[in-house]
């Protein structure tokens, strides 16, 4: 729980970061409990500045794939240091990643590289509009695609104008998805889609079949691009683009978070049909030639290709959804948990079947007190340096957590 | 020279990069001697795939900054590593790095840190319109300020939309600011300004002193906020933001490429007068809080701060600056040499006073062949790294250089 020197840091950062923190990061809307900084990292554990160890659910927001201070993935960052990394041009490990991303995700014949989600979001937005020169693009109503000033979800700042041609619909309706591509018209450019619904503040849902077979359909009728946004949660569903299973193949898919473990890189991964359209494009970063960071991304994909970490993951999800649903029936908590096992949403309702908030921050609060970080409103990330172990523990916390909620009603 | 390993690479490439290299570091438009791949590092030098050495005057379009590979910023990096890096909150560094920051630069009372150059400048701009809530924005014709949609220098893909409420003047004609401001009228939000102008394939310009106190005065009597744009110069010109020495404070500056010598992170600077108007924002990435890049800018600026490389680089390019003009005059050459003598832009001119590009083009290329990495029109940055013997070496291969061009006319 967070203490004496978290809040002497949080005091000290007021004065050089406004209001002391910004973006997914800020705690400023978490539990009490809730540390805003962290001193060290190991596996699935973080460490605060009050020397708190928390079984870490959040994983970084989803970087976390193998663990913290993977020794495989991070010794590679700095050996290919020892030889380069940012320079007036890249070194020919980016071929061997692209390679890889193309044998390993079916849809892609092609990658490019970038440093945020939100790089890659941008750039696959721009490719949709650039492929036949249109302008409409459809977004699922409170779909997260990154925080450019075109898809930020607090619009201060940002024009009016940049949203013009945008059409929203309802995610997993097929019919809402007809009538926006119906009011785009010949102006369709492409669908923007997560791969499930991962909202932040509602229950996650899986993909249906005929939402994710409506929007291949509407694109190769009207010759747009399908766009999956697999940032968050690539490579924790698949080893594959996570529609794959679906049978639905995007244009383009977009990259980040875990894709060399926490080391920063992220990517857009086309099809030959949009080839040329992302040539038109003129796109760059300083640091996006990194051979470090990609070095990392190349062995990242070998993990991914070679160990049971999915399987392992989807296993933990399962025994700690599990787990938790024995305790919430037997102290009579309505806990809500959503979304793949391995990615798991849990929030509280109300008797009347509103959401409880309070009890949902009162949960994660207590959680924390009890050494495991729990999120009270955004969805978590189960990663492959969780053992059954730390599920236990976890499950034993939610117990002593539950006792004391109910004996506090 | 590229050579056979590095056309095979390029062939490798195209299949799985489109058009095989995007962004500023696509060797499309560089001269046919220029390797688009490089295997090697080290201080001032860089190899590429045909085991030919450069001395690297690009120093990674700007990152390079105290030499590849500096051990001290490199080992703080991997030092971090073994800590904690990117995580499920910030380490304490953070703050450390932004109080460093407002400690060097004199304008500066908080920073956010980020990735891309891009994202400051967003960033930048979303301030600037969240600030007194309104739209105008002054931009110089021809200023780089990145390549998201609303800046990228080719606008396929973007819409004119994005662009609406940008209003276009002249780097260092302070009537044409006024006039900018002047229509923009009640809604002016905020003016961009480049340290000094550093556009593509024209000569660069230092800022005259009443451009720049127009810029500011323009902002005071109007509340708006001035942006110095630093990303590409920043420390190269002064150990403080590059307007300093003129005397004019901006409200906001962009930083990026060389503060942390080369690993990924970027910032956003602020006076206090800004706070308020950036925490209305949301503006966030998957690694923007990453530790280890936090330390090596922080030791980065250590390097800044306790060593004599501004001076070191700022004599080597007088040097370098020197030696070409003699080179130049002795063979009747007309090579303009523009901008800092550390951020040198050299080009050639015909007899009519038109850009000649093909010398230019058949220069660099011969430098190439040489072992010295000159670009035909972009700007370039002398590295702390370089030595003497390096500049003296270079303007060697200038006089070998010249003769064989002048030979072959």
């Amino acid at each position: 729980m967070s203490g004496t020197n978290d809040r002497k840091l949080r005091e000290r950062a007021r004065r050089v970061i406004p209001g002391g923190m910004y973006g997914h990061q800020s705690a400023a809307y978490l539990p009490s409990n809730a540390p805003q900084f962290f001193s060290k990292a190991d596996g699935a554990y973080l460490w605060d500045y009050d020397h708190n160890r928390y079984v870490d659910f959040m994983s970084a927001y989803g970087p976390n794939l193998f663990g913290y201070r993977n020794q495989e993935v991070d010794n590679v960052y700095c050996d290919q240091l020892k030889l380069i990394d940012v320079a007036t041009g890249p070194s020919a490990i980016m071929i061997e990643l692209a390679e890889a991303f193309c044998d390993l995700v079916t849809h892609a014949d092609w990658a490019v590289f970038c440093k945020n989600g939100t790089d890659a979001t941008s750039m696959a937005l721009m490719t949709a509009r650039a492929y036949r020169d249109r302008k409409k693009v459809l977004l699922a109503h409170g779909a997260y695609h990154g925080s450019a000033s075109w898809c930020t979800p607090f619009p201060a700042g940002t024009l009016p104008e940049e949203r013009a041609h945008f059409i929203h619909y309802q995610y997993n309706d097929p019919d809402s998805l007809r009538a926006a591509a119906q009011e785009a018209g010949d102006d369709l450019a492409g669908i923007f889609a997560s791969p499930f619904k991962h909202d932040v503040l509602v229950d996650q849902e899986l993909p249906n079949e005929d939402y994710a077979r409506a929007a291949r359909s509407i694109c190769d009728d009207n010759d747009a691009l399908l766009i999956v946004d697999d940032i968050r949660a690539g490579f924790r569903i698949e080893r594959d683009c996570s529609w794959h299973s679906l049978g639905v193949e995007p244009d383009l898919s977009t990259w980040g978070k875990s894709i060399a473990n926490g080391h920063p890189i992220s990517c857009l991964l086309g099809a030959d049909r949009a080839r040329d359209a992302f040539s038109k494009l003129y796109c760059t970063g300083s640091f996006w030639f990194s051979a470090a960071a990609m070095a990392a991304s190349l062995k990242t994909l070998e993990l991914i290709k070679n160990t049971d970490y999915l399987e392992r993951t989807i296993a933990m999800g399962q025994k700690l959804r599990d787990g938790l649903s024995d305790v919430a029936n037997r102290h009579g908590l309505n806990m809500s948990q959503t979304g793949p096992v391995q990615m798991p949403l849990i929030m509280f309702d109300q008797a009347d079947g509103n959401r409880d908030m309070a009890i949902g921050g009162a949960f994660a609060d207590a959680m924390l007190r009890r050494g495991v970080y729990f999120h009270p409103f955004h969805n978590m990330f189960i990663n492959a340096a969780m053992t059954q172990a730390d599920i236990a523990f976890t499950i034993a916390a939610a117990q002593a957590t539950a006792e004391e909620i109910t004996a506090s009603k």
